[in-house]
């Protein structure tokens, strides 16, 4: 399959660059029945737009998410529900430099290698537009998720060296900052510590956590499309996330098997863990406790600070790049993160109904 | 896709329990014309074998690949090739236990959660000998790699707190140590942590580190198909997998921009970068720089370690795990993170072929 | 995957409904570098247009293509292309009788069976309309294939019982007549009995013939991904078509072999076949000879005459549909014939390009 | 997908040559719980199998299905079955000829043309023996279709110009000749026409047909995955199958609207067709009738009558095919259409138990 579509049953095709018309994402296999709006959508679109704090860009774009297709009478209709959002702001002047000149850290230098030229305006297809698409779409199954009881929620637990540790967690100071972080005090320090980066013309990156909720033990394919492999993959596929870890994550490479493994116990006929260093998934299926996530996301490779690079004649010259730019990407990455992760778990959630016999016998059944 | 396929075009689906006749593979779409034999692939299936060192398990599996279809004459003819291992050894006395009982970090439980019941003689279908099917893929498709130069090392970088920094690798050295360690002496310090996990009937997880060389820029898919993504995707299916990283990986959360760009630097008409924080890929293609990724290996979740469980009835149980287990997953890991990585990159390459409208016309003119 | 996408290399996926604010389609994997307009498409469209000829439905549907992406300083980019046809007339009025009754021969009543509910607003998402999508991608197909010498031709065939013999055609005809028949004095009968169709309140089937010339011989995948195979699944899936066929088709079934093998020849160092029972395609792989197929296209269903039907209230009741509808659906299906042909000729020559190690070894040498 | 893989959720992948070591399959998806035994396969095997009667090839094949995963005391585990059949009679003196010939009729010289090399033995993997795979899948579904109540049976229609007419159909005769016509008469008629085919050393075609009951409606998935759509795939993946048809087929081309449309009617609360010209589709979805779709099988491309061909060489030759060769393909085709059809409804069947959130909400309520 082509790289733009993702997903199994629940299948989604994004398309559109930063300076074309429009974007927009094609959703293809969403169950019949669900109630759906286009304030639904505008919801997360609206989290992840820009000119929201003085750490994101002041491109005044709208974005705002129409429904063309597969919604009739408020509710879906189970055929393709395409959503489009058009690009209001194109300012020309902005792109004079990256046009010939291949920037550190972006996609430009890849994208001419591959295709042998690319539409350079704002990064084209590998701007960090391309995430609208992804992000309306995943509104879509995280609406639906709620109406089966799981609940994504993702945040910023690290800004730099501003870590939170989970114990200080306050989940219902996540949006009372402007960077997403659940708790005020840490947000405040790495307000601090984002404003120190602006001055040295330089950026930021950090750590996104995504907690899942009310999936239960089952879902997930074993070998390739397991929950965990398919979570990373969705999440390894924003531009900017550099890695991926569940659970325990990297600590676990440390640790040893009596620490990490969690215990199981069984109370009043419920099946609990008395850890969940495992995040929620063994051996690929999810096993009941809440899915827990980590993604490591790079600074903002568009700095102020004049960088050694090339041009695409392959001459050696210097860029200093100016304009609109997050100083970090981190916050406006957090709902993308829960957009993907959502998509991801409806998914195997809707391939798992036919996992066993008597689930094709109950809804076969006359 | 059903969750034992993986790949586009260089295709593989693997099949079989630990403790049933055979496991195997079947890989479809390998190009005609690729010398192969059985032996290519007994090579990596020798580095996965149990019984190679002290810290791998006893089970004496001769593992032996036998190739029944899609090779004709000492070539591959572009027809599927099934790859059959026979399992010699299945002591059965084994599995008593753990037929009524949830080993903790093991896939027991979510097995019956989602398929009501199970194969529980060694774990079954979520055993680590399911790999095999994959390494010996893996093996085929290193083969063609090579053929095109480009070459796919994995090593052990890490065995608990024993991490060798990159400055002190030593890569002649990694098939001296039964660790598969690219230093010798860090190997013996390892050593020696392990000797005293299994004094406390206990176990160890670790990081393997994978570098391609000689991927041109280009490859890779935008969007969800990224080079990147699709690695984690690969290497996250290995079971014991709990996090993936490429280049940077979760250092870049906590660098500044100016510190992870790489710059772009031409010298005698070749481009190249003055460092690899992005891990030789950027907005999701190949820059042409070696590819780099990281892996956290939880430890054996099997240990002699007495650990608190339920029964399959839904009872408070305790267990202690005997028999045939090894204290450290990591050295029999390294080359199945090999074969996921090869498959992958692959699979992308071929995708690639036909990114351009010159491509075409080049292969189809008369 | 979701049934709204096709192809693997060359991916489309189609949204829209009859009566909704607008229909596209959006091509995922198109090659870099394809000179492409909004007229290349537009060509295409209006040959399914209505209003074409006094057979086909007076709707004036403008059917005009947007480009939203993917296209660059007039080529392709490789990036999605996203194609939006606003639907510009909708007669809300026409739709009243088909809200609460079960048309014969249409969905209605299998689409309330799936999803329970309904877009009933002209037939909702199994429209003709749905076409739309199917014709600008198959133009953008169409438009690459004739860079490498491929080109698709579909016409009408039969009408009814007017079938012309394949010894009578001229193809410099086919744009000459509103049916799209390579016979003039053919299309005059058949325009005749059309008329007696419209009369007595009727309609009428037909059979499309479409010729793929230029195909090298060695494209296709053997067993399922047949190039026969996914001929036979592409024009299936055209609403109207019930029988598709490959070269001799039907009448093979009642031939003996040795009239019904094409016996092989060599004339100045060229392959060619004495005759072309095959249709050009030889164990599900192209022989270099043209690819030809037929579809069987159903009557109109929508027709005046009265029918015996029920409600969705499962009550017995008739039904006499007026409005809008064309007697003949044969020619405006010609397009979308030819459209589904070429989608799937490309995407199978895009997959054959890896079949060789040479060819990789050629593509990658540096 | 590379192409020896077919179906979404219930997947196959078939490998193996002519006179390799052994032919297979595996089938990954297939619901955990269904009762399973290596005779519920051997059933369908024997169906295919050569030398049942005198005019099926001498061939003394076992084709014995061996069970290696997948199966745990008795049941489907929900992991993937892999059934692997042994070539046990490897006649090497066969195949002097074809080897530097290519045979009129067959894919001898499109799988040259498009790997540059073959396994010539006996047609390698695109002899008729490659159907063995499916047909082991085909029973696997088969049976787990029977426990939905859906029976799928096919039939020989038609051998040359001997064809059945619907109304003279005795189903219960099928198994009583062994060309499976289900008209004991008709068969012997198809006998002597045969034995005339044999002593002009020529042979013939025919048509098979297949009736699917038990389908509710609601099965497919509008535009490319249609049910229809899908089983013109799957049958016409069939080596020598020219021409697929639902229903009506190519009469519905010759047929007006009035005669065509199958009127709904409602009795005792139950919906029904008057007629089903339909075949049991309608918009690509089952509409509650049966599913009737017809297969035109071309004759026997090997035999004995001399055939002007060409060798590897490229240089003019004759070509006489002795050797164990059917004289007609379609008796046993039949099982194998059987199987593909199976498969693919099967398949839809899982693909729609997520198209309503209600279905969603009823399997994960708690």
């Amino acid at each position: 399959m082509a790289g733009s579509t993702y997903g199994t049953l629940f299948s989604i095709t994004t398309w559109g660059e930063s300076h074309g018309p429009a974007l927009g994402v094609v959703i293809d296999g969403c169950p019949a029945g669900l109630p759906l709006s286009e304030a639904d959508i505008q919801k997360y679109l609206d989290r992840r737009k820009p000119g929201q704090s003085k750490y994101t860009t002041k491109r005044a774009e709208s974005d705002r998410a129409v429904i063309l297709s597969g919604v009739f009478e408020g509710r879906t209709t189970g055929t393709p529900i395409s959503i489009m959002i058009q690009n209001a702001d194109q300012r020309s002047k902005d792109y004079g430099k990256i046009k010939d000149c291949y920037r550190p850290g972006h996609a430009d230098y890849t994208f001419d290698a591959k295709y042998g030229f690319r539409d350079y305006r704002g990064g084209g297809r590998s701007s960090g537009r391309e995430t609208i698409g992804r992000t309306a779409a995943g509104a879509v199954a995280a609406r639906l998720l709620s109406e089966l009881g799981v609940e994504v929620t993702a945040y910023t637990k690290a800004i730099g060296d501003i870590c939170i540790p989970s114990s200080e967690y306050h989940y219902n100071e996540i949006m009372e900052n402007s960077l997403y972080m659940p708790n005020n005090a840490y947000a405040a320090k790495a307000s601090e510590y984002l404003e120190d980066c602006i001055k040295k013309l330089d950026s930021s990156g950090g750590i996104i956590e995504c907690v899942i909720t009310g999936i239960p033990a089952g879902v997930g394919e074993p070998v390739f499309k397991k929950l965990d492999a398919s979570l990373a993959e969705a999440v390894m596929s924003i531009g900017a996330v550099k890695g991926v870890e569940i659970g325990a994550g990297f600590q676990a490479a440390k640790a040893s098997g009596s620490t990490n493994n969690d215990a199981f116990g069984v109370d009043g006929g419920k099946v609990f863990k008395e850890t969940n260093h495992s995040g929620g998934i063994l051996g690929g299926i999810s096993d009941g406790s809440p899915v827990i996530l980590r993604a490591a996301i790079k600074p903002t490779p568009s700095i102020a600070k004049e960088q050694k690079t090339i041009t695409s004649s392959l001459e050696n010259t210097a860029i200093s790049i100016t304009g609109r730019h997050d100083p970090v990407i981190v916050p406006r990455a957090v709902v993308v993160v829960e957009a993907m992760a959502a998509l991801t778990v409806l998914d195997l959630m809707m391939v798992n109904m036919s996992t066993r016999l008597s689930s094709l016998k109950e809804f076969y059944k006359e």
